[in-house]
């Protein structure tokens, strides 16, 4: 596998939340035992700015879901409208039937710090571990911390994905500047 | 005030999803012996489709906060770009210090369910209740659920505000049919 060194910056954690926060798609990416899955998700949200808290909703009828919980380690990946398709075809098949990796055409990376890997064709990947299982039986909701975030210097600008339900997506539009105080 | 009805028709709860997944801005509403309050929020997520659960963070520091936990009801009011003035000016000041509602311009308008007012102004208001508060001590994330939903037809395909940090915001931009079988 190509280094993401490469391609690739490390990015502040700190100005981690500014990425999620906008409420994209995401890919989660897992591994166990060599063998690497990916999904598609939307139902997540910042908890905490730094260390960088992230909470995830992952239905245990996910395949990923038991490796998220046994293996405590994911990439989140942010995709573009650019690889719309992809994003698609990660969401219509199941990890338990085939490499989706392979079978869809993304490529994995090592990360840094967890097994799991990061997205190649995604501009940013956030490497992270298991904070807090407590609401994972009652809710599905595992508290992530992001322990190393990577950005694509060359992707700056990324259109992100949001889903709207039943194939339906917008894609993110112009960005403007308010006089917000708002971290 | 005037009726809700007026302008506004009843939302199917199972379709709420689709409002919050992709990731806007909303206005939490709160009420307490007849004084509202109304703060703008980024980080929430979806938990469950039906009855509609829904995540928020919500830092002890906002005056809303103590509100909300001992009133246990709320409105999330989902603004447009076109509003995106008072959706800034309602972060910048605190309901500690002004009636927010009519400093900033907003029109409160009496729920049918809580007490905490709908937002005239907004294109979707969502009443909702506490459905647990476990997870407030620790991060400040309440579970809510939805039991009332309000659209306003006239305001169909209304451009949503996505929140970068420090006064940058995404605004919605087109929406893309994909041939996705995700819910």
């Amino acid at each position: 596998m190509p280094r993401a060194e490469a391609t690739r910056r490390p990015y502040p954690l700190a100005k981690v939340y500014g990425l999620l926060e906008p409420g994209p798609v995401v890919l989660m990416t897992t591994a166990r035992r060599g063998h690497h899955n990916v999904m598609p998700m939307s139902w997540h949200t910042m908890i905490e700015f730094e260390p960088p808290l992230v909470g995830c909703v992952i239905s245990d009828r996910n395949y990923s879901h038991a490796t998220l919980k046994s293996t405590r380690q994911c990439v989140i990946a942010i995709p573009s409208v650019d690889i719309a398709d992809q994003v698609v075809r990660c969401g219509n098949t199941s990890g338990r039937d085939v490499d989706k990796f392979a079978t869809i055409g993304l490529t994995p990376l090592p990360a840094s710090q967890v097994q799991a890997p990061l997205v190649a064709e995604c501009f940013a990947n956030l490497e992270c571990r298991i904070f807090d299982t407590r609401m994972v039986n009652r809710y599905g909701l595992f508290v992530l911390e992001v322990v190393k975030a990577w950005i694509d210097p060359r992707r700056k600008g990324a259109r992100t994905l949001h889903h709207r339900g039943w194939g339906s997506f917008m894609v993110a539009g112009e960005t403007i500047r308010l006089p917000s105080r708002m971290r």
